[in-house]
């Protein structure tokens, strides 16, 4: 494999090693949920689809290892971290980038609101890192899949908190032990086309350290460390796909590192770090 | 979603809608490969262990549809794209960032020949892009898993006519029609760890595009170009891990857009895109 392309000298800090393949890797979406409103209690929707689905599909009995993938809108939209766009006033910066890339302009200003620092803004595109600390387009605001035209989803306050928030609250509706991740597209620079990446974690740790690791002819792996959640999630968006109302996962048999990590406190680079700001 | 972060206006060529998603993903490793050398025949190779697999595994058996994602090491041997480094003689650029950042400077000379322009080379990591356009850490050079230390694997000429060959002479070994890729790990700015990405396809188109598609509240999806290959390829990974001599992946299940496209022509971004040159 090759060494991590944004690789500075040393890397991320140390985290657990990888844990062994399963050899078989399966990914079903849960049923339908219904539409998510604010306040809802988005664990006990995942729960009732979750019980609905086994019965059709005995596959999605959960077993130890599991992660369920819950894609970023119906976290956000349960958390309530949607903005009426006819709330919103831009700023003169915010219409005028928006008169000439032909955007909405409240939309333009929601996401320099979510942004801490611009990173690019050219093109019609802006790139920024937000607060957490995740660079992608628009700051995560997003407004397809929200009921009505004038509405927009910001990302949730703390991803890796909802994550922990759902799994511990299934915890207690279904009494079973099962790995969270909440998802979210995202672009990258070079390649065209968006993949599936972790914005939160809770239950296992977003990193394998295959650092110090040999290979099978006793070379050491040379400074390698996997995405494991952002595959997680990649595989998960392959099994439900972008058109369908299916916005939980279930993913068996992904090697999860052992821990409690967290997503922006493992996976996202610090400014220090990054070579691309 | 989010749109693609890299998105200029327009976005990339119009390509194939999205297939329908199969609701069920499953990625399970073929047995492993014996040691590859330069000249073998590597669908032969893949052949062998699909039939013995079989008998193992009744899911091994090919179905339409499926895909078998490759590990660009073992095609790279296979197509003797292998340097020796005592054969090689750094210039002096080389010399020095090896010296600065404790790397071989025959290593750093192979990857600064396989480059076709350095984006970054600062603390002790090169980031280039090769000739065929890839944006990648030591342009895909790697030495690990290579039999000895002194050899070090460069990427394949051509992934995507690697990938159609190996498919056409799977058809004629087997008489089934799979889709291929070819896969590596690549780092991406901004987030620590790498993730399996396509450097070739053949059988399938490898973005799904959704512009122009209405989401479940009639909405238009705005600019929603999916990189399916890529989480195939994420998927295939999580499936066989990095220690194990397992570099052939079955995927089934995958919505694989309709046509022929190539990931040097469809995926890989040209500079006049790019906004992190």
């Amino acid at each position: 494999m090759s060494p991590d392309s944004s690789r500075p000298a040393g890397g991320p800090p140390p985290g657990p090693p990888p844990a062994e393949p399963s050899g078989r890797l399966l990914a079903i979406p849960l049923p339908p949920l219904p539409d998510v409103r604010p306040g809802d209690d988005l664990a006990a929707l995942i729960a009732d689809a979750l019980r609905a689905g086994v019965g059709a599909d005995p596959e999605l009995a959960i077993l130890p290892g599991d992660v369920l993938v819950v894609t970023q809108k119906v976290v956000s939209k349960a958390e309530g971290r949607v903005v009426d766009l006819r709330t919103v006033e831009p700023r003169p910066d915010a219409v005028s980038f928006a008169e000439r890339w032909n955007r909405d302009p409240r939309q333009v200003e929601v996401v320099l609101r979510e942004s801490a620092r611009v990173v690019r803004m050219e093109r019609g595109v802006i790139v920024s890192r937000t607060r957490h600390g995740y660079v992608c387009a628009n700051a995560g605001v997003d407004a397809s899949n929200t009921d009505g035209a004038e509405l927009v989803t910001l990302l949730p306050e703390d991803p890796d908190a909802s994550a922990r928030r759902i799994r511990a609250r299934l915890a207690e509706l279904l009494g079973v032990d099962v790995a969270v991740v909440v998802a979210d597209s995202f672009g990258r620079p070079w390649r065209w086309g968006i993949t599936d990446v972790a914005l939160g974690v809770a239950g296992f740790a977003p990193l394998a350290d295959f650092r110090g690791l040999t290979d099978t002819t006793g070379r050491e792996l040379h400074a390698t460390v996997v995405a494991v959640a952002d595959e997680i999630c990649a595989a998960a968006e392959l099994a439900s796909g972008k058109t369908s109302r299916r916005p939980v996962v279930l993913v068996r048999g992904a090697p999860l590192p052992f821990g409690d990590g967290s997503v922006v406190g493992d996976v996202v680079m610090s400014e220090a770090f990054d070579l691309f700001a």
